[in-house]
């Protein structure tokens, strides 16, 4: 599989996981709209059933949607992100291209489907918050360490049984990630995916939002190093844990 | 298969699809149900699971459902919406027909199931909403954005990866319909289909219903041009994928 | 199989049935529960899941758990209620039999479960409502209609699809149980099986449960009469519709 | 299989299985939280689908993650646990010892992850709470009752068709977990599982909580021996069901 193909499919997939996971977001938390208040637990299920429809349409490289995800299979000695597309620097430097592209097209599209609800809210760091992760509480220390928790545990699942996003199914994909998110999700909003972070955020800032405030770069790197470390341990343990458990 | 036996089929299923999908906005929304204010994610699940219903109901006819798909199957070059169910006018024709007929029908026996609690409700928008969608916000052109962006979502998400609604399985387009609801459902009610929104529109305006008021035929293009207009991209593009995928 | 086989089957799988389902509406209902105000949302999800737990114990038996499905089964033509177990008189009363023998045990179960629950609980509607099903609004006419309509929709999709509620599988049983709660229980608790009903409403009237009233039995009987309606109703459609689609 | 490696697997996946656990209580009730109030629908899935995480990862050992359900496969004449993997003292000790370490360690990790909004949270029951499981109303018979037909229900459907939860398979285990906590967690929070209770308060005993009161050990044993006998009487029943139904 030629390296574009590799690209345009994360980029469409991981368009997808933004679209409908910044979506639910909006849906949740922006002024005027039907599913307003709706609660965290129609937030869990909003982003599992995105990653759920951008492992299908992503398929094809792999579905890995998530840096954390390219660099966890990576570590954990995997030959292929998907049947034709061999672990290289090339791949994966491709791949998170792809993934980065992508979660920032998604998140545009969100801004458009709910445009007007961004218009009328008052409140900018509740836009901000359709977009990108902040923490309940700010510390960068613990909100790191969280991150490392939630993208060990989705990473470390995935490689462990599926070797890929792929191939332990959507389904269970996204079942893990309502999870994750309804057990983990609580201090950070679990990015655990740096991507669907900074995708969204360079779209914050770009995007002509009516009334928009900081994108607040200075938290900007938590949901990048948590998320990549979090994975890179995932991959590692996943690796390392078959040669004891076989 | 007979043209008959198609039309039957796409009757029946999407009987089930809209007598299960009102019955939940029924149950939310109309006075003194048990389900009375259940909440936008109970919403999101009634409707995931009256296609999941409506997909086993109408498997041999390919399960389409609506419209949208009827025309995104085509679109994407589909040769057979099922086993003996050729894509020609005519069988376009009567699947469309089969799917408004039977969205007609299942409004009338929600009617019917519901039937003291649309008496007791005393607000006539609120019974509206059982049976058609509408804007939270209204503003024709970003109302028709949000529908295309929606069913582009649903179809092109069936046809990359299952070819038809019955392809892909009742549980993945039952969950993927949960989360295009709780995603981008929040700023129209996501109709995403045309015969879900105008046959029970037809219902409304004919049905006896106790203090029903205006059937809001202003709005009801949008419903039909949206979905009609998302779910031929989301063909276009399913058509385009696989040439660079493969 | 020994009709002494498919009684036991069916008593286990009926009891685990009421147990659970039961069970969720004591948690949401009764005061001083870690789930008290759970939502219909979580009734609905208990109950389904009741189901799947009770479809996965009495499989053997074809999972029938309610006359309904006993009675549509019948009409629809089949020949076996798993196999091993031929449709005729006997069995017919076997499997109801067990199952209301075991629809009784399983309330008998949930209120040991529940025991101080109920005691402290002052009111003695929400009680019984533990027990069995009871109208939003009171019209015995339009009560046996909705459960008509529900427990036609169980019985058309069960038989149409997988000869049988073991045969659809617990996963869809379940989810469908879970969609007909949410989008048809609103105006009468979707009783949608006479056992379910009839059951725990003998278990209410005969345990010494603190502060009890009424059992309510001017109701009785329609939950009683529009399930096997219904189920009669999807049994011969089932039986009918391959004529046409096939 | 060397037993070592069933004691690693076991470990990793209790672990898993208490730190999303865990960690759903914690952001449902912890002050400052995105999921707090999140109520208990949210709670159940959350245990459910840490349960899913768990069975994926100790699928080796058979997933057992419960000394009630290792003592339940023993007493239902089960001959191996997993392929490999003899039922003996040797492995039974084994693995409720890894299912103990493994508890414990992953409450340690939710207390990482949570560790500022157990700082910021004023309530030390609380807090015990998200360790470990306590009554609505304390009353030991009671409380025991109920935990042991939750147990039950959780063991004799794992057994009766699945022969362990790995060979039921993840997916119909996370969803029995949600039936069990949604229809029979109201009086008790389900503990089912001794190690998921005693793991985590040993944790909760050790771990230097700011602000944390007792550990409850007066009701440590209810948790203990409740879902120890359920799990001995349904590794019985579905031991001699099979005599009966085939």
């Amino acid at each position: 599989m030629s390296l574009g193909i590799v690209f345009l499919s994360e980029v469409m997939g991981t368009m997808m996981l933004t679209l409908l996971g910044c979506g639910v977001v909006a849906n949740v938390a922006l002024k005027g709209t039907k599913g307003n208040a709706g609660g965290f637990h129609l937030v869990n299920w909003g982003w599992g059933l995105a990653v759920m429809a951008g492992v299908f349409v992503a398929a094809k490289s792999g579905a890995q949607l998530n840096p954390a995800v390219t660099v966890g299979v990576w570590l954990s000695g995997g030959k292929e992100f998907a049947p034709g597309v061999p672990v290289d620097a090339a791949s994966i430097f491709t791949s998170i291209s792809g993934e980065l592209v992508g979660a920032f097209l998604g998140a545009v599209f969100c801004w458009v489907a709910y445009k007007q609800h961004f218009d009328e809210e008052p409140d900018a760091a509740t836009k901000l918050g359709v977009f990108s992760t902040g923490p309940a509480i700010r510390s960068y220390g613990w909100n790191v360490a969280t991150e490392i928790i939630g993208t060990f545990v989705l990473v470390f699942v995935i490689l462990l049984f599926g070797k890929s996003a792929a191939g332990l199914g959507p389904l269970p994909v996204a079942l893990l990630v309502v999870g994750i998110g309804a057990s983990l999700g609580g201090p950070t909003g679990y990015a655990i995916n740096p991507a669907r972070d900074l995708g969204p955020r360079i779209a914050h800032a770009l995007l002509p939002i009516k009334g928009k405030g900081s994108s607040d770069w200075a938290y900007s790197w938590v949901p990048i190093v948590g998320p990549l470390v979090g994975g890179a341990l995932g991959g590692l343990m996943a690796n390392w844990m078959p040669l004891l458990v076989k």
